[in-house]
């Protein structure tokens, strides 16, 4: 029986430091993940290709707010109410399940956004009891989705689930940064928290991650969409909620512009991410045919969004994964802020002489997720047992390995000059063990390049560069490296 | 009278973007601070500038691990009985005030690591009330530095105060990730969180910042500092305990290799990234004399650390502020995780073939205080009320202004076209307003050059290169700019 590919990326993710679960001295903690060297790396370079496409390519802001947040913030956004699971709890040994979780397992299955109601007919109609004690379970209750904290002494605060909120609430002060006009995109990198009740599904559901968020402010009377026209020819992969209720599966291909016409979606600022989102998938080496981009049912939308598309990546382990969202969440934020703080959130439309509340379309991604699928897109596994990653070298741990064939004084003298002559890139120097060995170490954790300096480098000022997909080596000189690497790692740029 | 600086600067920071308190809608959480677009990208490229000084020019590994904690971490850490502050309470009103705070304010001064019986004492013998209804106080209590949170289902977790741990309880597998040998540097950059009681000190004491930082492991055995000896010849401002107890309050000038001779070092890591850390701050162009080394006294020590040395920069509204501290934490950590885990954290060194738990020195930086200091020292204000800010080109917001001098069709199109010729570096493209108005623009943000497409430019393709510090501007060919403002960029390199 062959592996599954998932095993071999978990095994080679803790072996070579990509990830692991934290705190296993202690146990282990579900959901919670430490990235190590390798994926520190391939992470942050895959967050800096992120700002590249959906902040310096817009020419929008990118800003860093608190994690912690007051209580009325989270009052206001509808979170305290709203961003909740369905839970029972044993009256007798205290663990608490969430209710379709365990419902499942004896095969029924709960709709989306079943009323807790709902679910304790469910409960009872199946005679489910406690499965680590059997006794009878409570009536279902609400599990609030947020860690919460205190704030100093005594104010209730909580940990922020997105970073949305922390942009909303500053939202003013953006807007003059971004002097005073719309459209206005403010985006923000950084880790978020849910408080899943026995989060399953390993390195995929996680109660810490990173998120990378564009909130993008728009009138939506005069503002519907970019003026370029670029993104109406591009095809997508696309699952309507009407083609689902009809019972389809299959995404269709359609043409932006065409599906405009269809009225598929409710701006046009949702497409145009669409297709910088594909443009950037593309960028991740994710194969066409993996990913599809999922509008959700009305049950199974976030309490904030009007609309909101899914972007899935089919998963070796966990099937179609949601690995973006893409929300039109009109003014409900800044509406409910203006409602709760009492401070004016409006703008002035001088071209309509009109004052509104700014809408907002939010495409937004899991760091995490969209770094387990680029690794498990990019593991190979050859026949003799040769395993390599091949991810991009812009989103490489390293940019480049510089190995002295030898471990022989000149040799690795002269591969230090080398080094020296590279310093711009970032190095994998290693002198230890056989160059054969050395090579597929480098390959396992996606180095995509390698200098090797061996005995003709002495004659001639020349190195190999070998090429970790195909194994191919060609001669090049010293001087010539810097620029053919540079070629070599320049990142991708979007398609519009 | 003429305006501080630190207000000026306060002022400059919300009206551009770089920093200011957070939910201020909901009326403000001390402590609590938003980085504005031109803030965020000058923190994050010094701290790409960091982790270039303090982990690729060692080889050292970088990772990241979760925020949230489980208790038993904190425990073993020492944290949950050590990390805590002095507290009095109100009997009536229930105000909690920080005992060293109130009693300074009446003129009382409570040295470090005074007990809460001696606190006590002090509150008895000046008749200290509740300063908001003049009621008697408790007795002093702890009060836990850490903020707490429930992981899941009654699981007890902590907010991570310093990113050490996340290193430590991982240290088996990052041990193995770096070959099984010593010495180890593991770095992490990322969010600490800490519940001061009521923080003052606006941008200065938050309770959510940017830590940086790295856990150098060695054998105390072999291995009590680095093999090449240029930090020797380093000279450093230091002012040790000694000095201090002698009542010094001024640093000596000492070179490195004199003051190991004066054992003034409990081992030679710490001097060497005392010197690494000067490097770091004349790369930030902190100036000579407004930073010194204060060794700190035994009872003003963290509880883990046998010898603790501050990076302190002198500030215009703060004095002395720590920036970074060096701590010796000696097998202290490692070894409180084995007692509490169980589980072995030691390793074999084969020269000496004998099983050691590591010890530890860790160089550990706020980022958000760097990030002040950098604006201050940089801030310039000239007679004639032009502001700038004097930053290092490489931590500036931006690479460079793109300006057509008119907004007139053909400079924008040409302008766009130069534009498009820079497009690897970060752009600040702004054609609206006089042009003398967008220079202050981006001097105020510390844009370090410009380049500005005029009337001469269609005849012979040059533009004008304007340097923001100077104001000096010289004419340069569209086709020389890359290579020149490459150069111009270019950060600088650690002295070690």
């Amino acid at each position: 029986m062959t592996k599954k590919k998932s095993d071999i990326l978990v095994e080679l993710a803790k072996r070579r430091g990509i990830f692991w679960p934290s705190y296993e001295i202690y146990g282990g903690v579900k959901g919670l993940l430490t990235l190590g060297n390798v994926g520190f790396e391939i992470k942050r370079r895959l967050e800096n290709l992120w700002i590249k496409y959906f902040v310096y390519s817009r020419n929008f802001q990118i800003i860093e707010s608190p994690v912690i947040g007051p209580r009325p913030v989270y009052v206001a956004s509808g979170h305290e109410s709203q961003f909740t699971d369905k839970a029972l709890k044993c009256g007798k040994c205290g663990s608490v399940f969430r209710a379709d979780h365990l419902l499942a397992e004896i095969g029924v299955n709960v709709p989306e956004g079943a009323s807790t109601e709902h679910i304790d007919e469910l409960v009872t109609r199946n005679m489910v009891k406690c499965p680590n004690c059997g006794e009878n379970l409570s009536k279902a209750f609400q599990w609030l989705l947020m860690f919460k904290t205190e704030i100093g002494v005594g104010d209730l605060g909580y940990l922020r689930p997105e970073t949305a909120q922390g942009i909303f609430t500053e939202f003013r002060r953006l807007y003059v940064h971004g002097r005073s006009s719309l459209p206005l995109g403010i985006a923000q990198v950084g880790k978020v928290f849910r408080n899943e009740i026995s989060p399953r599904q390993g390195p995929i559901r996680l109660r810490e991650f990173t998120i990378m968020e564009v909130e993008f402010f728009f009138d939506p009377d005069t503002n519907t969409g970019p003026s370029e026209e670029r993104y109406l020819e591009e095809t997508i992969p696309i699952l309507t909620a009407e083609d689902q209720e009809k019972g389809i599966s299959e995404p269709r291909k359609v043409k932006v512009g065409e599906a405009i016409k269809e009225n598929i979606f409710s701006n046009n600022w949702i497409p145009f991410f669409l297709v910088l989102t594909k443009s950037f998938l593309e960028a991740l080496w994710i194969p066409d045919g993996a990913y599809r981009f999922r509008e959700k049912l009305p049950n199974e939308r976030a309490h904030y969004a009007k609309q909101l598309f899914d972007c899935e990546v089919f998963l070796d382990s966990w099937g179609w994964t949601e690995v973006a969202g893409f929300a039109y969440r009109t003014d409900y934020d800044l509406s409910g802020h203006m409602r709760v703080s009492g401070e004016d959130m409006s703008v002035f439309v001088s071209s309509t002489n009109k004052k509104i509340v700014p809408h907002v379309v939010e495409p937004s991604f899991g760091a995490e997720r969209l770094l387990y699928a680029l690794l498990e897109y990019g593991l190979r596994i050859e026949e003799d047992g040769r395993t390599y990653l091949s991810i991009p070298p812009y989103l490489s741990p390293f940019d480049v390995s510089v190995f002295p064939l030898l471990s022989k004084p000149e040799f690795i003298a002269k591969a230090k000059e080398v080094a020296a002559i590279l310093d711009c890139f970032k190095l994998n120097f290693d002198d230890s063990g056989s160059i054969g060995r050395r090579y597929a170490r480098a390959d396992e954790i996606g180095i995509p390049f390698a200098v090797t300096i061996d005995h003709q480098t002495f004659s001639d000022n020349t190195v190999t560069l070998r090429f970790r997909d195909t194994k191919e080596q060609k001669r090049i000189s010293i001087t010539s490296l810097p620029l053919e690497l540079s070629r070599l790692l320049s990142p991708s740029k979007p398609i519009v």
